[in-house]
């Protein structure tokens, strides 16, 4: 059950980049939300490959079917199945990958858990996987705006290497995300971004980058101590991608030099809401959110997957060279950016029905 | 069930800072592992308040219970319940923050979610929780050793504020690390950090930093793709314990500068095994552990709860200020160092149990 | 976790007959619910051994303590632990079955899978266990109480081998049940059910029947299908019960030899409501509760240990015989009453938390 | 995560019987099983609507796709996505069941639940579901073959209304069950079972009767103690198929009648291994497998939907009538027994695989 993820809104993703196809099945949505295979596909058009000039230029429509679950245009309550089949097959770009084990790739650990993997394309590490998960986090989103209308999630690029972007998270706008084509948030360095990834691409090369998240509207109350605090469940979410390798919330890692009376965010009322004067906490407060905004970050480190010859083994443990064929993204930043804010809203719209079971209703 | 940790071996934590008691069932722990209080009791020792100078002086013996799940000095396969009663209550110490809600706490959420909180001492918001887990983690520890006897798992303290200790993850000890009452891997900085936490806390205020785990001698293998990926287990668990903010694996967050050709860890053979010659991976690749020391950092913030006054809001809505009481930690990590390391254990025990349903014999 | 149940509500119990006691953590316990040790007091002491002279004459209190999730007299959200300390050790009466395999009993199956077993008393498999269950339970009863203030749950003994009680489940009421030690709901045959097992018992044999249970008052909407259909669940919760062998709900196994046409169950309107003029569905239908008395029954086996002499064979492989010592229920069916009534209450409890998530407020 | 089953073998069921088609993810299917679409159909076609002259006329060929999960002709170790499309749509033949509830039938319970449904052909309550665990089981059969080469699960009708099948479960046969449509394990009885439901049928009216499912060369040691023993697993998950009313195990409500001397199983030892010289445990002491064959009966009610007009209410809560229409069968039991066999192997599975995590390798 390790390709589960949920409580309550529980996705089961399936597929490998090669074979029938990829997609997802969500057990727990509940019924009478309005669903269409437009509104998923909107989604999954953000993150598919080919989509402009920093992506890889595999061109894959990715066109989902709703295979279930849903009725006279709304949710049924039960199962939604969604396939998407794969199309662009290239498995001879991937015939010497049957051999070599691609450096800081899955391509190693695969064989050692399993025994066994499908070499063609990444097989089930390949980022294709990711549809199944953008698609069902579609659902979520639209199961969040049923029941809270005013909850946004948006993310964006923060950096790409050095070059940092200067977003402020309580005004950014998707329209301004989606203006340029590295989906950062500051339209001002958007331009030496997409530069720096189309050089290093040339080069044969790859970059990483950080990618920022904040969800605004959350209501306090989502989160599930202890175990299952808010930033617990959106670290693992967030971790779970592909290539990433750190997660941090509100002040993060530069917190720890400020003191306590530095850090701390003070409460105040303001139109009788409880509010904080600064938001350290990242919206997050012994776990549970707390009304402000939820803002973290989230590290993806360069593309293993390079042009040029690097030293590795082979499958029968013979030291060797592997140069990178196929098409890959040189930064997979720009199409990450849909994928976090997927987990986002997979891990909150969860987290709103454990709630509501939960929580609602005993004050009465 | 959000108190609830593993799915194969699956912890429960249960208990407040004050009533009853604190601890923890473990369901599915194996059969015939060798288990004694005193196997707990190291670790609890480890954790308990009181222990040294830079901890907070409540001094609690937190001894500990097993009150089922062994016989003869076995575990019978059957659930092992621990129990430490409370003991050092003073419950007036908090009477005002029964009203007032402490800045960064978790006062003000539980509130929101609960609509209730049992106020004394933290109640289940407090660090007393990791009892549970740290008691836990010590059955898993022997659980480890008794199918991977090489594995060691070590945490430390890598920073405080901007104090940076300097610590090969490969060669560092548990005798070093235990033998400075901060717990950094790296003696020659002990002292500067003891001297700015006491000076610290004779202001009334706090501090945080960070502290760095390694995982030596795990096999290769461990790790569920593509959710329960082994890194976003480890990041789930990190970002469980109280006033964590942040978790990166290998390059982390500095790996975003590099480019791929320089993040990449290139393979290669020793004694028939495949290595790696760097390990900017952290020791995962695609979810799973390659065999290479796992190694990651957790961000701790500086503690919430300081002894000067600051502005903040009363129960009732009313804008007021709040000075803190009672006996607390200036500084948590020396006390975080064995929380660390049992919320590592407790993820890899899990993956080691899974792994071996899953993906043994097979091949055969 | 198989020591686990329920989705929401989940319970964990633990502890051997013989140890430092049995107990229970509730997980998922909604707050601000009204709760104190008398309310489980008082359910653990209708199935307390030595209740009655058709019980067991061992003499156990079973004083119960909840150790956490409760403050103020109401409970927090956090996890209810709830301990009850062993008391009447005599682990000399069962030396003898340290070394041989009680016929029928869980003696052989404990060693053959954990290859270890605590056989002072049955360890895990004695009905001690089910203290945890009957205590979570009357948790259970709160809650469906605060929901659904008018459902109620009862049980009663139906049949002791061919003696058969006539009983109206629509009427029968708590009082009738308990006014006769062996809880039969039909009082003319009380005296003949007693006899019966107070006759077997001076035989040193053992004998078993049948326990019904109804729930009246539960809404329309309960269940998940299509695995978690309420009769499963119930089924489930019924067979993991000690002794149990057999499950049948509504018409059961005798509705096997109707034809549809005599079978079904015909809709009308009583009241604005929807209503069936029978009820041989046993109040689910399609796995959803339909508003009508949910009624199912279960059979339990006579007790394995009695007091002759049976072929049996030793730890060591070789072929013996065994007479059963020690003090044990002649018949379980009595003290079974509150058990039965405390797995429905539990399956009920979970089901109207998983409801509550799932399906209110979509409408909107 | 109500259409889910199992803890390690987990199984999501999908689909309507209208809509794109019904279908299955299995999460934990250990990796380097052989496995190929014709291994799933051999099942399907067992389970299939048209197969035979005492099944429903509906003629669907239920063609099998694996989307997922397999490679090169074995599994993965990743999710196996498997699906059957929806054929043989007549919605037609149920519009007047989109306004009126069939008596016994999940249509008024689906609608008191979600707010809505797919009326047509009964949407997620039609048997049409069962396909996902057909062919789920289908490869748990494969794996159970890998671990336990000498293990085998046989379903067959014990009767018919009155009309008794005499099988021996140890020495029953495939080939005999199969060599009759109706599939019981007595051929003397078979021709007038069929006729019995040939008759039925021509009445408009529908039969039930009683599944008996025998496992043989199971070893010692499945199952899980408390909550999950073994039959309790085997009873939800037969009590999660459609039209099922009751299950028991070895002696079942039958058993209540002996006494403890008389029920008892006395062990002995033959050939090294323990054994019992009866088995009216039905294979299982304890909650855990004895390494006897593993029997118990199912009871299945008679089809709720008749082709003679019934009282009932319509969604606007009016009473009236109803004649169903559409194909049906008058008698699930014969395509019901490649249902209980799946839902065995499925449990099986599971507990074999949690076995294996748990218990193996401790004793060294």
């Amino acid at each position: 059950m390790s390709s589960q993820l949920g409580q309550l809104f529980r996705i089961s993703t399936f597929g490998e980049s090669h074979g029938g196809g990829v997609g997802v099945v969500i057990d727990g949505c509940p019924p009478l939300i309005e669903l269409s295979e437009a509104d998923l596909q909107v989604e999954l058009d953000r993150r598919r490959p080919g989509q402009s000039e920093v992506t890889t230029p595999r061109n894959e429509a990715d066109q989902c079917e709703i295979l279930s679950g849903t009725f006279e245009g709304k949710t049924l309550g039960s199962p939604i199945a969604i396939l998407v089949r794969n199309k662009d097959h290239r498995p001879d770009a991937y015939s010497e990958m049957a051999e070599k084990y691609r450096p800081s790739h899955a391509d190693y650990t695969y064989d050692a858990k399993y025994g066994t993997r499908n070499w063609q394309g990444g097989g089930r590490s390949s980022a294709r996987e990711t549809i199944g998960r953008v698609a069902a986090a579609a659902i979520a989103k639209k199961v969040l705006a049923h029941f809270y209308p005013q909850l946004e999630t948006l993310a964006w690029v923060k950096s790409i290497q050095e070059i940092q972007a200067n977003v402020d998270p309580l005004t950014v706008s998707a329209q301004t995300i989606e203006s340029n084509i590295v989906r950062t948030g500051d339209p001002r360095v958007a331009e030496t971004m997409i530069e720096r990834i189309k050089n290093i691409r040339s080069e044969g090369n790859s970059v990483g980058g950080i990618i920022e998240c904040v969800v605004r509207g959350c209501p306090p109350g989502l989160g599930e101590p202890v175990f299952d605090r808010l930033e617990a469940d959106l670290a693992k979410g967030m971790l779970s991608l592909p290539a990433t390798k750190g997660f941090e919330i509100g002040s993060g890692f530069e917190g720890t030099l400020l003191k306590g009376s530095e850090h701390n965010d003070h409460f105040y009322m303001e139109d009788q809401r409880v509010r904080t004067r600064t938001n350290r906490s990242g919206g997050v407060q012994g776990g549970i959110s707390n009304g402000e905004a939820i803002s973290f970050r989230v590290a993806f480190k360069p593309t293993a997957t390079i042009m040029s010859s690097q030293p590795t083994v082979s499958k029968e443990r013979q030291e060797t060279e592997l140069k990178g064929r196929g098409r890959h993204d040189a930064c997979v930043l720009p199409r990450a950016v849909p994928m976090v804010e997927a987990m986002a809203n997979l891990v909150l719209c969860d987290h709103l029905l454990r709630h509501r079971a939960f929580c609602s209703g005993c004050e009465d």
